[in-house]
């Protein structure tokens, strides 16, 4: 084994918040300001370096907290980058990458730091290091999975109501769905059942409310799940 | 950043083998024994460490090449392995495991060393470290990958039946297939495409041949391709 490479862990946190300056909801990543150098005064994604005694994950969460506050319902590995030229200088770094996705009451309540702020996910400012890539490859993967998971859900909190959930998709595919396809679809999958409650509101008729076929394996790792 | 921290890249490589003990086409893996303590006399995956100046990716390569003269046909990361306790003793390793596919002339050809094997995926020999819990993973994800992706075809040649294409499926998830569907949904999904041509045999009725519609792109990393 060489001397010289470090280990770092970095989050792509998204939520779903609403973008006053357009009137629309759009898909948001925290990012935090670097009061180093290298980049001293870019914005990056919050991570910082791997303890001795720690395993990722809980890097990823505690790194997460220290930096954002923000307590994810969805984590997640996603990529570890380690292109042996992508710090300029310095040591080698090797970054393991997580992606957290955090429920809507959670993003709209803000961050109290001025050196962390929320930022539109597909118009980042100028980000230090190589995160510009790693942010796109992380949208991409996300639009990807969207298409075969329950990965949507991620975005709610425990009940919903199927425009809700349909909003999701129309955010992040950025495109107009179907309501009515829509519909077909989610009930075929299976992947969500109604609560039978209602969507309390002054409408003549309330939407139904659904939930989660299974709340706490959104991110399924099979025989990883719980190690 | 902590001291004491080690990286390595380690490849689970997954070929169709004819198992002659059985009479039945199964899935295999060449392993490596280890010459070395920790685990000496052991089954691994093969692998070592990333050196200073090295992708991670062409970590896994070469280390593929050196240990067993194979080049498969599709290589991807597949997830970092860093829990705090892995190594019982000695540095700390986070290993970033590949997942490497390779075609059945390639993996029926064998391999010259006498520390290296094949092994069935499903019954392997007892492993040093926690390669046992990261081959698990790694027929998980295979499983899962197959459903919903074009990875199937990475296990065979340029041209290949339905009823091969419909063997990989079988093998991997280890269950019948109806071929009257399973020609329906490959023919509904737009992944193959007819070459024109027949098998070549004795048959009355030649099967016709297919191919992949995009043969380099089985590996779909997105914004990282080609990087």
């Amino acid at each position: 084994m060489e001397e010289g490479i470090e280990v770092a862990v970095s989050t792509v946190i998204f939520a779903l918040r609403h973008d006053s300056a357009r009137d629309c909801t759009s898909l948001w990543m925290p990012l935090v300001r670097r009061v180093r150098e290298p980049y001293a005064g870019r914005w990056a994604l919050p991570g910082g370096p791997v303890r001795r005694d720690e395993d990722l994950a809980d890097t990823a969460r505690r790194t997460l907290v220290a930096t954002t506050a923000l307590s994810p319902t969805y984590l997640e590995q996603l990529y570890t980058f380690g292109r042996a030229e992508r710090s300029a200088s310095g040591p080698r770094v090797i970054s393991v990458v997580y992606w957290a996705l955090v429920r809507p009451e959670e993003a709209e309540r803000g961050i109290e730091d001025e050196n962390v702020a929320w930022h539109p996910a597909d118009r980042p400012p100028e980000l230090a290091f190589d995160h510009r890539t790693i942010v796109s490859y992380a949208l991409w993967r996300l639009r990807t999975k969207m298409e075969y998971s329950r990965i949507a859900q991620a975005f709610l909190g425990e009940t919903f109501t199927l425009a809700q959930l349909r909003q999701v998709y129309e955010v992040v595919l950025q495109r107009t769905l179907d309501p009515a396809n829509f519909r077909r679809q989610v009930e075929a999958s299976g992947d969500v059942e109604p609560t039978g409650e209602y969507l309390v509101g002054g409408r003549h008729r309330p939407p139904k409310l659904y939930r989660h076929r299974e709340a706490n394996d959104l991110a399924d790792n099979g025989p990883l799940t719980g190690l």
